[in-house]
Parts: structure tokens; C-alpha cells; sequence
């Protein structure tokens, strides 16, 4: 008995000195060069939002769901960290940071502030959430990203230099260069890549490598990135949380369970595992998990005596660590990197669990997500032109709740249904709140006497379920409905609105008094039932009958301004001169071909299918046919799982055809032809296309989904064009750039075919394209869907899933929507567009890019009741921020105008072109800030990094050796620094510029 | 929306200021006059040992089973506390606390040591664990309670003021008055009593009381205590374990669920439910439970909100206290408080949920303790006596082990088995640690050298079962056996001893060398068989054969001193001179009387029934008969708990008697006659009436208890007298007093029976007797067990409990005890001793209190192989340390006496009796301590509390106004103070005196 010696010799002696004792843990050694460094990276994985709300999440309640309290973690940390300076700890999301900051005294705010001074607290990743990368905006990313940023920087001075990426499903290229390189982080780290992709890299030592992840940046935007060999959790038997079955490190040798050659054992064959699948003698533990550290103290407790004995032992070096100083290490390494170009999509962690389900799951919410997104954009646009500075309304709340959906449980559909819910009254909050500055501004701005104005306006945002009292409204004599119509776009802009009302003898006037035309089209059964139940659901007022018509006109406004229309109703009864009223049109003949532009599409009359789609202005004339169809979902065997809200595992059958013989209704106008047809009784498609428009809209309505027959169902709208495309399709990386994909296919590693259908997916969140030697078929979305090209010539996008199993992947819950009125249920019904162009080859770029741009921007519409020469003599009805007749290059946009808090001024200007992409405009770009702000004088403007937390012309950049690199790769052209007096910003393809400016 | 109005207020304001923010909280309040004060008293209860052994709850290893970790709770404690000076915590188990503090370096020391005097940290009860109150002798309560409060007194300088026995299942009167009271605490508390008694006590406001627990000390140890009115825990819905599901306050107005006025209305309703029940202004919340505070902070950010917002609304009050804290607001409310006498035995939580199982199971772990207990106290007395002071050896780690042991989910047998099998190592460490302590001592002492001493003693404490190898071994010629035989008792004494031998050619020679009596008695097989069996499992050797004979002899030692006895082979083959070998003898007639003394004891030969028991002295004469019969124990129903470790419920069938017929063997010589019985297959008994003893000693080999009928079985010993006893039995408090217990009756309220067998059981640890208008009928026990006198003139002792069921009450295991070998498992087998008497009325008494010591403290018997003649010329063979005739009186005995780590000797003596008690010996006694330590000088006698943590005459007591106080109660018979000169201590009745000596 071992306790017998040391018994011995302690008898007798004071008795604290004979049974345990202080023991004074070694934990100050950093590196050892020429040993196998161990570092520790203490970490707290803090979801904002998932199984429980993320004021749950804070707070500690609902545990019964999942015992997490961030307000536990954050306040344990600091308690531990102060025990002893050697321990670190990094933290990631600043939505629960700073709110548990905002809690603090002053006394704990300068003992975290030392804390963070000295490396033993630091900031990674540093947005708002840790966001999602395949369903995610990248102007979302980078608003939610300097979100966090920002507060960063104010409180402590500190730049984040690492992303900590460490849980989204799959990563993107947007995510490695921009929101990654482009924000002077030095390294990106992650746990979920493809199992078959980790069983290489582990095997070739590849699993950090040098990520390229832009086409046009090369070299000079990558960044090293980390993929772990497991998971973002500790090996096995080393963690430490309290209340886990943990196995602590017993060094009382007066205690039973003396423990500690045992542990150290284990740690050293940890670490050598690590070893053989790892390049240098450096190695990173992430030690933390899902919402760990609810005492902190537990797990530093244990690594005190890790390091101690570890170090002791000196087989293995261990040591507290952070991401920096392990990129650091790395890069002092004498050692080549292999490269990685692409992306990490799609993620599979098995064979038949591919997570390529969330790209669409919860359509709606992502739709609401993407709308808001641009209505941020916007908004803040109006709160910066009206000067708004010190009370009232403002946008913050928007963006707090914009920066939590981009996480990724949220905008990917991946929470449990009360949080989704949550989520979205966060939303609905901040657009109410965003809404009111609007509604505010828009008097002032547009009223040449501010302070006198008593306007008040409206807005719809129900407005595509036919649902706006201001306009449903009987428009009063002597008064016109005023529609004030704000294009938040850098260019001029010509747009069809459509506003439903109730009367069909109204005349739209534009500000000069000029009649302009008009079309009311009916309103459809559908859209009437839809609006009927969904303004009870979500307002909790029954709506008024349903509008009879879609009021249409086409409004052109100039860049950053606004022009105004007054619709009125017409002087004499009976049809308005301008006014068409659309009507069906019974089919003529074998084909009927629809468009009032120089786009046509046609149909069979006889099945109702479509046939072709032909542009008579360019000659592209492809036959495309359009079904909808549903995949089976699976429900799940003994060691797969079944298709969920992370998951998508069709049942193996062929999907289902709606139906092939789908009867049309054909309305034709002046302005705009609609193609109306019923797929069944849960699928409504109208297709319109447009004057002048190149493109056709097709509007969407799916659900409810129904499942009464026991079988998820995953809703695809399918496209098979006549085109040869050898497997290839494009699709966007975060609505930025363009990435090759190829079926069955992986430009890393041979790939074993498991999932034909899932494992083809990619997420599309701008659009995705195919082409043949001739031409281009590009399909727009207006939010996340997940979509794929699943023979050569077709393109098929996932709108809308419902199933009945959960997937394991931890939700706990099925992917079952509903909506709900006086506790009567029915599956959600998912009501989206998207928008299909033909190009030549090479051509069709400049509609993807600028029309894209139109998609996430649409004019903002807000209405009010006036008379018109009054409105006319006390308003400025049509103006731009702009010099007159300055526009933004078409290469450019505008993607972020907002005032800060200290009163500067934010505004980011990006390209919106690769290298290569198109003939005309992935050029140099120039824009004149002294036109753009016409009315403004420029004091001051400092170029940033992309979150604009540090000036551009301080950030370091790290060099790393790369396997094969030659030095070939051209420079890629960038814009050159501003010259402050004329004030001319240059961009070169896919350059984003960020700048602060002060007025 | 709430949330719109502020927003308002703070938009554009700097966003710190408008989000949330830092509250302080303000908790400083102490209690208020006037109002109804909510003492939030915060607490963790943590068992020293239940579910998982003590050295995993420290650490919070093995956590599948629980979630517990004693360092998490101190460590965060102290954090806690130091973050706000208002909050306080109380702890209780010095096991825990001991151990934490060792390995606490100086600062973390120096700021508890703060913490400690302000009183933010307070220790309570203060002993080494929180001991059961049923199942535990007295002189164990003592010493694991003086354990704590010394270590509490040198570290600290603090003695504890209260009494915490919040979950022992059951109260005792000697834990009221001995181990409250007379340790200078000023009240006690606990959770659990009596269902029925707790319902008439919330009625008429009576949980809290004086209690007045002994006859014989009155008001003068009196304690306040105070029964929860439901648990340890707070009120529903005011836990705040960390990942607990629990209901935080929200007071952050622009968060979701913001909650104040709920949680502060709940508060209040809880509050005014206790008040209902509560007599003064003031009430204590239990604010904890098992383990809790785990991450203390938890806790107390929201106990710190609720204070604020609850004193804010200023309908109640709320503060943190103690118990100290709110022991003096009760008394200094002007209140009169009901009294109470006797205990808070048996306990039950509903009606067939009596927990009085326990007071069994695990009959050979409590057998254990006790022979450990009497062993600890010899043990110290040697340590003492020879004076060793520096290295080697020592008995710290068996009082630890007992210290432990004493817990109320240890010796009461209600552990896994796993833990009591944690509980038994620790003890058979110590043991083995104590008797190096002896063997090393033994030599110096008896050797009139000490230093030339290579003497290698051993001792056998497993003589129960024949195995001695000492003895056993052959005696070489030309040496002898050396037995040393040490008397803990501070009387002279006269005792049979029996070894096991192998030889029946032996002769014993007495120091003075002249040959004495012996006997020899064949090993039986039962013994034979257990020896084999438990000798493998317990020790893992296989023994060699078992030995033949059993050496009987009578020694004869001095009071706290040794003989010697000298076993040689007899000179001659053949019978030795005085050797007597037994031998059965058949029965001649229908009634066989066996006793070699004035004790007889009679049979029917046909039957094998004892028929009386005759004191031919005393002339008491009682027909008697003796059965041994289980209850089968239920499997438990819907609402109702199985029959397990903790609860006895009996299946309502009549108890099965072994048999009827129970041929006797009887074997009968000059020192003993022994009647050996098999009454089946698993139940063996010898009883021994030995000459010169007025009592029967009783053996029983109980096991394994079969359960291949599906049945559990609770194994019973009835005698049955022909005695009136109008349902009254009298059974001990701790070894201590004797309490009158009246059969289906409880003296506080009018008891519904429910459980006619079980809700009379009681917990026995000196004994149990019942009396006639003639005579006395005792029963001692050698440990705890549960007893009753079901029907008049009955007396029964449940001996084994084996069962298959659980009781629900939270160990998770059936009461299954095995044996294992390789293995090859079977039920445990119990083998022990109870002894009987008869007497006069009113002169049992004397033989209980004597010989009750004589089996607490058996004689110490140490072997070695030497030659006679060596020995004597050079070793002393008898001595006492006390004056040569010296003894102390019969009515007194030395209960501690200890060398302290600090060089100063603890020594306390106990008066036997109460008053009334006995004619004779229920008087005042006096021990002249010069006398007694007549070898050295005593310098210095300071008079203690009964833990030796402050003096005497500096202990205060609180005055309570009781009602039906008449004051008429005669003050008790108390010691004079001792005079330093002449160093006579007196005693009156049950009066125990503690003393720091120092020599």
C-alpha cells in the first residue's frame, strides 16, 4: 500500500503537513522549442441562440432544456483567470459579452480590462455571433462582424486576430478572404469539414493549410486555416466542466485514487495521437465545448496540474495558449503549408449525413432575414442623410437583431422553434424600431421645412401577401395616396412597384404631374387566403377583405434619393385612360408565347408546360422546361440519420412530379404579363415578366406542405434546359463571388459518392448558373435556398421542407413549421421569387451582378395621404444625395452608409466583379466621394479594415511558405490609397473598401 | 410594449447607457423590527460519503452518479463571498473542510481566515461530519465532534454555536443535550421529524422548541430546535443551482421574460406561508441542499437580487443570516416557546415509510465501527502511556476513519456499497495504523528497556472467527505464547479470554507463574466454514486449516494496565493437568440447566426450547423462551417504498420462525458451558454462560440470508418472558441514557398507527430490558440494531436485513450485501453477540452500565513467541498506571484519554447514571486524579466544553422563556470545580467532565 511510506514519515509531524498540502502548480512555461508544445486553448462555445432563447441562454434559465448560463461562464472565467496570471481564455461572441459588460461595476470592468491588457482574456472571431457561412449575406457578415468589432475597440483598444469559426457546418471561400483575411486576421479555425476530406488531410498532415479563398486576391488575401482533427471539444477524458463525469487529476497521494502518472500517461498519448496527423511540434487542444466554463474554476483547476505534471514529466510540453500564439508558433516554424483554394462545402460527418438540408430550411425566416438585411442597409442610409443624432428611434436594434440571425443556429434554420421565434420578434422588433426612424426621416428629408412637417407615414412589409392599409385604404377626395419611393442603390434605377388596392379608377401622376401608365392586375384566390390567415397569425388582427387589385407602375429614382408618385383616383368614372385591367386569356393555339419586352417565354397549352425562353434582343433562345417536384424525406435507420432541419437524406425515391399537367392562366398588359398557374393544390407559381425586363420573376407560393401520409417532403422547382454543362454549375459564396462546382466531385480529395442527391448541394444565397458552349441560364434568389445541378442542363433549388423526424444533430425537435391562428394549425406556407435570365456566354455576369444587387436592395416604399399640390409645393419630390446625374460606377456599390456613435461616418464601397468575369467591368472602378456627397464636405477620411477597427495602412500581414508556390500568380489589381484632396476611390475587381469619414 | 417607451429614452444615447446596465444590489440590511424577516441562511449538505466515497465527493470524480465536487463548492464559496461583504455561508463538514484547507495556499488561507472572523463564512456543527443520531455510540459522537471543533479552534479561534443536523433521519436526546447543549451550542436544527408530529406542529406553531432531552440535567441542557417545516431546501422555486433549472431574477427591462414583481410576489407567498406556521417575526430559508453550490455565484446573484427587490417592495424582509444570527432574533423575541422532552424517534415520512431499517443494515460495517471505537479509545490510551510523541505510527488516521464513519449515510448502512466499502478501507487502514501504534508501544512499555526492544507483537482482530495466526501457530519448545492483555477500563477486571489453538497439550502459566485453569472447546463448523470463507475474501489469503480448539482461560488486569499469560506445551503428553476438553453431552432429561455459575439456563430437551433463565444469587427466576424469525420485507407499491436500507416495512405477513426444533448440543466444563444450536441452514447459535458471569452470552451466525423466493428478510431474535409490561420497554440514547418507549404511543401527539411492527422499532445501542412489578429482563447489544417489544413480555432485536428492493430513498441500490471469493459471491453472513440478564427490579442497572463498558471496551490482547523466563527477567508482566489498588469508581469511567498534537492530554470521565437510576450508584463520585495518574505530575488542569474547544467557565448560555415553566424542577447534582491542589473531580449523575491536562 503506497500510502503506508508516506504515512510513516508524516506521523507525528503537524498534521497539515502530513496529508495533502498547497501545492504550488508550475503553469509558466510558454513555448520549448525542440518539444511537442500542447496548447490549451480554454474556451466557452456560446451559441446565441439554439435550444433555448439567447436571453435564456444568459440568464440560465429553461434549463431543464440545457443547463447553460453565459452571464456563469463570463463571470466564472474572470474569477479564475485572476488565480493566476499564466491562465487564458478566449471569447467569441460579443452579443453575450457585451451585454454581460454592460452588467458590470466599474471595478470589474478595470479588472477585465487588465485581463484583456495582458493576453489573458482575448477576444476572437469578435462579431456579434459566431455566424453561419453557407446561408449568410456577406454584407451581413461584415455588419454583424464590425458590430462587434467596434465595441471592441472602443472598450479595450484591441484588434481580434484570429477567426474562430469553430462550429458553422461547412466554410466558406467569403469567410477565409474577406471575412477573414480582409480583417487582418492572421488565422481561421474550424472543426467541421467532410470526413472523408479530414481522413486525407489527417493522413497527409493537411489539415491546416493556406486558404485562397478568392480567385482574384490569390495569395494576397490568404490566411491560415486550421481544421481540427476531431472536434472543437478536448480529447477524450479531458474535460472538465463541473458536474461532468470528469476524471480529475489526483495528486493527493494520501487519498485514494492517486492518479497522477496515470493522467500524464494519457495526456502524452493524446497529444502523440494529435502529433501523427500534425505539421511542426506545435499542437492546439480546444478546450471547452458547448457552453462550458459554467465554472470555470472546474477545468483550470485541471490544467493547473496538466501543465504541472506534464511539464514535470517533460515527455510532452503543455502550456496555456491562445489561437494568436499558436498561429504564431506555426508561422515561426520553418515549414511549408500545403494550399487550399475553394471552399468547405458541402459538410458531411457520415456517409449518408450530409448538412445540406439547413441551406433551406425555415424558408421564411431566412427570407424575413434577407428582406430586413437590405432594409438595414437602407434605413441607415435615411437615418445618415436626415442627420439624426441624438433622441428618438434609431437603427441599433435592427442590427442587434440582424447580428444574432446571422448566427449559425439561427438564419440557418437549426433552432428550436420557440427560439426561432424569438429570433424573430428581435427582428420584428428592430424593423418596427428601424421603421419609426424611417417613417421620421423621410418628413424631414423631404419636407423643405423640417421642423414643420406632420407627416405621417407608412410602410408595408407584408406588402408581397397584398397586405397595406395605406393603400387598401378609399382614397379621399381632394387627397392622393403619396408614394415616396427611396432607392437606396448607388444608380439610377427604373422599377415596376405593384401596391394592392381597391379601387380600379385610380391614375398614378409622377412629381412633374405626367399621367404615367398603369395595369391592375387582380389579385388571385391565393394571395387573398394567404393574406387572410398570415395577418392574423402574425399581426393578430383580422384583416379587412382582400384587396381586388395589384396597382402597377413603373417608378425610376435616382441613386441615394427618392422621387414621389400620387395616385388619385381618376376624374370621370368608368376606365381611366391609362388604366388596363388585366384579364386571363384562354390559350390560342399548341404554344403560347408571353412577354410585353424582348423577353418571351412559351408554353404548351396542352400540359401547361414551359417550353422555351428566348431574348430577341440577343438571340438567346434556350427550351427549358419547369416542374416542381418533392424528395422523400428519409426517416432515418440505425446508423443514419433521418432528413432534418442540418440534414438532407432524400428517401432514395425519385421525387415526385407535382404534376405534369398544370392548366395556365395567362394575364397580358402593357407593363406586365403573368403566367398564373396551380401545380396542385399547395403549389402556386406565377411567372412575370416585365417591360424593358430581360428577366423573368417567378413567385413561389409552397405549403402547407402535407405529411399526412407519414413522409417528409423536401419541395425542388427543377429547370432542364437543352444544354450540354459536363457536370459544372456555378454558385455564389455568400451572394460574393462565383464558385466552380462540379457533380461528384472534390477538387481535394477522390470522393466517394454516398448521397447523389444531398451531397451535390451547395447553398446558394445570390444564385447559381450553368453554361453550355453558347450560353448562360442564371437563376437569382432572394434568400438562402440550398440548390444543385443534378444532370447536365438542369439547375434545381430546394424552396420549402417539412419532415417528421429529427436528425440527431442536437435540435431534439423535427423540421415541422406551422402556423397557427386561435390554436388551429397547418403547415407553413413558404412564399418566395426567384429570377431566370438567358445570356450569351459571358454575358451573363452584368445581369447576375447588377440585378442581384437589385434583388437586395428594392426600393423602399412608404406612403401617405395628402393633396398633391400642396405635397408638391411644400416637398422636394424627386432629389438624390448625389451631384445631379452622378451615378456610382456599375461596377460598384455602395453596401454600407451609417452613421457611427462618435458621429463619423461608415461607408464601404465594393466592387461587385471578379477578375475575369466580365469583359467590360472587372476593371478599375473609380468613384468620386466629392459627387457621391454632393451636399456634404469631407473633414476627414481614414481607410480601414474591413470592420473598421484598425486604418488599413497599420495591418500586418503574416508570410507563410505554401507547397508549390511558385510566385506566378499575378498581383491582383487594386485600388490605390485616396488622395485626400481629390478624394478619388479606385477598386479593383472584388475590392471592398472600407472607410471613416467625418463631415 | 414595454420595451418601446425606453427604448425611446436612450437611443443614440451612448449604448452602454441604454441597454441594460450595472445594478448595485443593495443586500446590507440586517434584520428590521416590525417585520417579517426572511433569513436566507446559505448552505450545501455535503455527505461525507453516500452515493460515492468521500474522496470522489471531494474531488467530483465518478459524477455519472452524481454531480458533486466539495472543492467546486469551497473554492466558489469563498469567491462569492468575497464579492460582496453582505453575503454569508455557513459549512458543516470538517472531513470536507479539513482537507480543503490543507491544500489552500497562505493567501487563500489569510482571506478565509477574514471571511471567518466577520462571520461571513461561519462554521456550524463543526464536527469531522454530520453523524447520525440513531445508529452511533456517544463517545463516537464526541470524539468526531471534537475533532472538527479543534481544528476549527486552532485555525480559526471560533467555536461553533449551533447545531446542524439538518438530514440525520431521526433525533436523539443525547444529540439534544449532550452533543448540543453541553457543547455550548445555543440551538440545533434539522429537517427531518416525524410526519405526523411535523403536521401538529405546523398547526400549532410548535416546530421550534426548548428541548429539554435529559431527565437528569433539565432546563440546565436545555438546546432551542428548530424542525424545518418542510426541508433542507428553499422553498420551491428559489434554488439556484448552476445548470439547475431555475427561475432567475430578470431585471434587465429591455431583455424578454423581465420577471421582478413575479419573483418578488413569489417570494412573498412563501414567505407568508412559513409565517403561518412560524411563531415571532422571523423565519429561516434553508437556502441550499445536497451538494449545491457548486458554482456558488449561482446562488448568489440571486439571492442578492431578490434581497434587493424583495426590500425594495418593503412587504417582508429579506436578509442573509445564519443560523447563529437568527437563533439570537428568536431569542430576543419575546416569545414563549413550547417544551420538549424525550427524542425525535422512530422517523417517518409517510405512513408506511418508517426509517427504521437503518438502525440494522449493514449489520458487520456498524459491528465494525464499534469494536473500532473501543479499539481507538485502548489505542490512545497506549499512544498516551508511552508516550509517543514524534514519528512512527499513529492513531490520527482511525480517528478519521471514525470521524467519517460516524456520518448519517455511514454507519447507518444507508451508503452504495461501493462507498461502504470506501467507508471500511479507510477503516481498516486506521486500525492497522493504531495497532502499529500498540505493537511498537507494547514493547517500550513492558520492556524495562525500552530501547533494546525487538519484540514483535501482533493482534487478531479477527478472533471472532477463529483466526489468530499467532495462536495458531506451534509453540516451539523452550518458548511460550506471550499474551499481553491490556484493560482500557479504570476498573479491575475478570475476564474469560478464548484463543484459537491447535494443540490441546498446553498449559497457561499467570505472570506470577503459577498454571491456571483452562478449557478447551472444539471449534465448531460453522465457524470452521466462516473462517475459511471470510479470511480469503476480507485478508485474500487462503488461512491454513482451521485450528481444532478454542483456549479458554480467565485473566485478571489491572485498571489501565496489562497482565501477562504464558501458553507453553504441557511438559508430558497427554491431557494436561488442568486442561478440560469439552465435549457434547447428550440431553439426560426432559429439561438440561447449563451454567457453571449462579446463572442457570434451562431447555427442553425434546424441543430445544430455552424454557427460563434462574439467577440462583438473586433468586430471579423468569420462564423464557427464545426464537429467531424474519419479516419478509415488502416490495414496495404505487405510493408506498419497498422495505430497503433505509426503511423497515414488513410485507404484513406474521414473521417466519426458523424452527421449532432445534436440537441442542451442550458442552460444559469448569470456565464455560456452551449450548450450540443450529436453528437452519443460515442460523447458528452458541450461548455461553461462563463461571462467575450473571449473564448469557449469546453468538449468532446469521446468513447468507436466502432470497431465491423473490423475498428480502429481516432476521429477528424475540425472547419471549413471561413478564407484564403494560407496552412500556426501555431502550437507550446513544449508549447513553435510557428512555421509556410505550408501545403504539408517542408522548407529542396522538399517533395514527400505521406500521404496528416498524413504527415501533427503536435504535439500540447499549441495550434494550423490560421490567415487571419483580423484575428485569436486559439485553446488551455489541452494536447498533434495531429493537422493540412488540407484544408484553416480549423483547426483539433485528440482527440482518437482506432485501431486493429499493426504499426510494435515494441510494439506488437494494440492500444486497454479498461475499465475494474469486468471484464466487454470496449473501453476507453476520455473525455477533448479545447478552442477557435477569434481575431483581430496579438492579439491572448496575449490570448494564458495567458490563456495557466491559463490551465497549473488551481487553486488548497482544501476542509473541518468547521464552517465559527471558520475559519475566526482563519485562514488566503486570502493571497499572494509576496507584497500585487504585480504581476509579463503579460509577465512573474514562471515556478519552488522548495526547493532543499540541503535547497537552484530553481526558474525559463519565458518570454511568442518571439520577434515580440506581439506589446506590446514582450519587455523586470522585476520581482523584493524582491516583489515577500516580506515575507522572500534573502541571496544569484546565476545565473544558465537552469538545475541548473552550473553557468551561467561559461558556454562556441563552435563557428561553418556555411555557409551563414553573421553575420546580430540582437543580441537577453538577462536580464542584476543581481544586488544583488537591485534583478530586466530581461527578454527578450523567455528568461527563472534559480536561486539558498537561504533565
Amino acid at each position: 500500500m503506497a500510502r503506508s511510506a508516506m504515512a510513516f514519515l508524516c506521523i507525528f509531524l503537524a498534521i497539515s503537513a502530513c496529508y495533502g498540502g498547497y501545492i504550488r502548480y508550475n503553469t509558466s512555461a510558454g513555448i520549448v522549442a525542440g518539444k511537442l508544445n500542447v496548447h490549451l486553448v480554454a474556451h466557452s462555445h456560446d451559441d446565441v441562440g439554439w435550444l433555448k432563447t439567447v436571453d435564456q441562454y444568459y440568464v440560465g434559465s429553461n434549463n431543464s432544456i440545457q443547463g447553460a448560463c453565459v452571464m456563469s461562464v463570463l463571470d466564472s472565467v474572470v474569477d479564475a483567470l485572476l488565480k493566476d496570471p499564466n491562465r487564458k481564455f478566449v471569447f467569441a461572441e460579443q452579443a453575450f459579452f457585451q451585454r454581460w459588460w454592460r452588467d458590470q461595476n466599474e471595478q470589474t470592468q478595470e479588472v477585465v480590462r487588465k485581463l484583456v491588457d495582458s493576453g489573458q482574456l482575448e477576444f476572437i472571431n469578435g462579431g456579434w455571433c459566431m455566424h453561419d457561412e453557407a446561408t449568410v449575406h456577406y454584407v451581413d457578415m461584415i455588419d454583424q462582424t464590425t458590430l462587434g468589432h467596434r465595441m471592441i475597440k472602443k472598450q479595450f483598444n484591441k484588434v481580434p486576430r484570429v477567426g474562430w469559426q469553430i462550429d458553422p457546418f461547412g466554410h466558406s471561400a467569403v469567410q477565409a478572404y474577406l471575412l477573414g483575411a480582409e480583417l487582418g486576421f492572421d488565422s481561421v479555425h474550424f472543426a467541421r469539414i467532410d470526413y472523408q476530406d479530414r481522413q486525407k488531410r489527417k493522413v497527409d498532415k493537411s489539415l491546416e493549410v493556406i486558404w485562397r479563398g478568392s480567385k482574384t486576391f490569390g495569395s494576397s488575401s490568404q490566411i491560415f486555416a486550421n481544421a481540427f482533427p476531431v472536434h472543437y471539444s478536448p480529447p477524450e477524458g479531458f474535460g472538465f466542466e463541473v458536474n461532468d463525469d470528469i476524471l480529475p487529476v489526483q495528486d493527493d497521494k494520501l487519498l485514494y485514487d492517486y492518479n497522477v502518472e496515470q493522467r500524464v500517461n494519457d495526456f502524452i498519448d493524446a497529444a502523440i495521437t494529435q502529433a501523427n496527423v500534425t505539421r511542426t511540434n506545435h499542437m492546439m487542444w480546444t478546450m471547452g465545448d458547448d457552453f462550458k466554463y459554467q465554472y470555470a474554476e472546474s477545468w483550470f483547476r485541471e490544467m493547473d496540474k496538466l501543465i504541472h505534471y506534464v511539464n514535470k514529466d517533460g515527455r510532452v510540453h503543455a502550456l496555456y495558449s491562445s489561437p494568436s500564439i499558436y498561429t504564431d508558433a506555426k508561422n515561426a516554424a520553418n515549414e511549408s503549408w500545403p494550399p487550399k483554394f475553394d471552399d468547405y462545402f458541402p459538410y458531411a460527418d457520415a456517409a449518408n449525413a450530409y448538412w445540406t438540408g439547413y441551406f433551406t430550411s425555415r424558408p421564411t425566416f431566412k427570407r424575413y432575414v434577407r428582406m430586413l438585411s437590405g432594409y438595414y442597409l437602407a434605413a441607415r442610409q435615411i437615418e445618415f442623410l436626415a442627420g439624426m443624432t441624438s433622441s428618438g428611434p434609431s437603427t441599433w436594434s435592427l442590427g442587434d437583431a440582424l447580428g444574432i440571425a446571422q448566427h449559425h443556429d439561427a438564419i440557418t434554420g437549426t433552432a428550436k422553434q420557440h427560439t426561432t421565434d424569438d429570433y424573430a420578434k428581435r427582428l420584428a422588433y428592430g424593423a418596427s424600431e428601424a421603421e419609426k426612424v424611417v417613417n421620421l426621416a423621410l418628413p424631414c428629408l423631404t419636407n423643405t421645412n423640417c421642423a414643420s412637417s406632420a407627416v405621417n407615414f407608412s410602410q408595408c412589409n407584408l406588402l408581397n401577401i397584398s397586405y397595406c392599409p395605406a393603400t387598401e385604404e378609399e382614397i379621399l377626395d381632394g387627397k392622393s395616396l403619396v408614394v415616396v419611393v427611396y432607392n437606396p442603390l448607388g444608380w439610377n434605377r427604373s422599377d415596376f412597384i405593384r401596391i394592392p388596392v381597391n379601387d380600379d379608377l385610380l391614375v398614378v401622376r409622377d412629381s412633374n404631374g405626367n399621367n404615367i401608365d398603369t395595369q391592375f392586375v387582380e389579385v388571385d384566390n391565393v394571395t387573398s387566403n394567404i393574406r387572410n390567415l398570415y395577418v392574423k397569425a402574425y399581426l393578430g388582427v383580422s384583416p379587412k377583405e382582400a384587396p381586388k387589385y395589384w396597382l402597377v407602375f413603373q417608378v425610376s429614382v435616382p441613386p441615394l434619393g427618392w422621387n414621389s408618385y400620387f395616385v388619385s383616383r381618376a376624374a370621370g368614372k368608368g376606365m381611366s385612360k391609362n388604366g388596363y385591367i388585366s384579364a386571363g386569356a384562354s390559350p390560342e393555339n399548341d404554344t403560347i408565347e408571353v412577354g410585353p419586352g424582348p423577353l418571351k417565354i412559351s408554353f404548351s397549352s396542352t400540359s401547361g408546360q414551359l417550353k422555351r425562353m428566348v431574348n430577341y434582343r440577343t438571340g438567346v433562345d434556350i427550351p427549358i422546361q419547369q416542374s416542381y417536384l418533392w424528395y422523400g424525406s428519409s426517416s432515418g435507420d440505425t446508423d443514419s440519420p433521418a432528413s432534418g432541419a442540418y440534414i438532407f437524406r432524400p428517401n432514395g425515391a425519385p421525387p415526385t412530379p407535382a404534376s405534369r399537367l398544370v392548366p395556365l392562366k395567362v394575364t397580358r398588359g402593357p407593363l406586365v404579363d403573368e403566367v398564373h398557374q396551380q401545380f396542385n393544390s399547395w403549389i402556386y407559381q406565377v411567372i412575370r415578366l416585365y417591360k424593358d425586363k430581360e428577366h423573368a420573376e417567378i413567385e413561389y407560393t409552397v405549403g402547407p406542405i402535407p405529411t399526412d401520409d407519414g413522409v417528409g417532403k423536401e419541395v425542388i422547382t427543377q429547370l432542364t434546359a437543352n444544354m450540354v454543362t459536363n457536370r459544372t454549375f456555378f454558385t455564389d459564396s455568400n451572394g460574393r463571388d462565383f464558385l466552380k462546382r462540379v457533380r461528384d466531385y472534390r477538387e481535394d480529395w477522390n470522393l466517394e459518392v454516398t448521397q447523389p442527391i444531398a451531397g451535390n448541394y451547395y447553398p446558394l444565397n445570390l444564385g447559381i448558373y450553368i453554361a453550355d458552349g453558347k450560353s448562360e441560364l442564371s437563376v437569382l434568389v432572394d434568400h438562402a435556398v440550398g440548390g444543385s445541378s443534378i444532370e447536365d442542363g438542369e439547375i434545381e433549388i430546394m424552396l420549402h421542407r417539412r419532415m417528421l423526424h429529427i436528425d440527431f444533430s442536437g435540435i431534439g425537435e423535427p423540421l415541422d413549421e406551422q402556423v397557427c391562428v386561435d390554436n388551429a394549425c397547418e403547415g407553413l406556407t413558404s412564399r418566395g421569387n426567384y429570377y431566370m435570365s438567358v445570356n450569351e456566354l459571358g454575358s451573363g455576369a452584368y445581369w447576375r451582378r447588377t440585378y442581384g444587387q437589385q434583388i437586395y436592395s428594392p426600393l423602399l416604399l412608404a406612403f401617405t395621404h395628402e393633396n398633391e399640390e400642396h405635397w408638391k409645393s411644400s416637398h422636394t419630390t424627386k432629389t438624390t444625395m448625389m451631384e445631379d446625374g452622378y451615378s456610382l460606377p456599375p461596377n460598384v456599390a455602395l453596401i454600407t452608409l451609417q452613421v457611427l456613435d462618435d458621429g463619423t461616418v461608415l461607408l464601404r464601397l465594393a466592387h461587385l466583379y471578379e477578375t475575369g468575369e466580365d469583359v467590360q467591368y472587372s476593371a478599375m472602378a473609380k468613384v468620386e466621394l466629392k459627387k457621391v456627397f454632393a451636399k456634404k464636405t469631407i473633414k476627414e477620411l481614414k481607410e480601414t479594415s474591413l470592420s473598421a477597427n484598425q486604418e488599413k495602412s497599420e495591418m500586418k500581414k503574416m508570410t507563410w511558405q505554401v507547397e508549390g508556390d511558385n510566385g506566378s500568380f499575378p498581383a491582383p489589381v487594386r485600388g490605390g490609397p485616396v488622395n485626400n484632396v481629390t478624394l478619388v476611390i479606385e477598386l479593383g475587381p472584388m475590392e471592398i473598401r472600407t472607410f471613416l469619414l467625418k463631415f
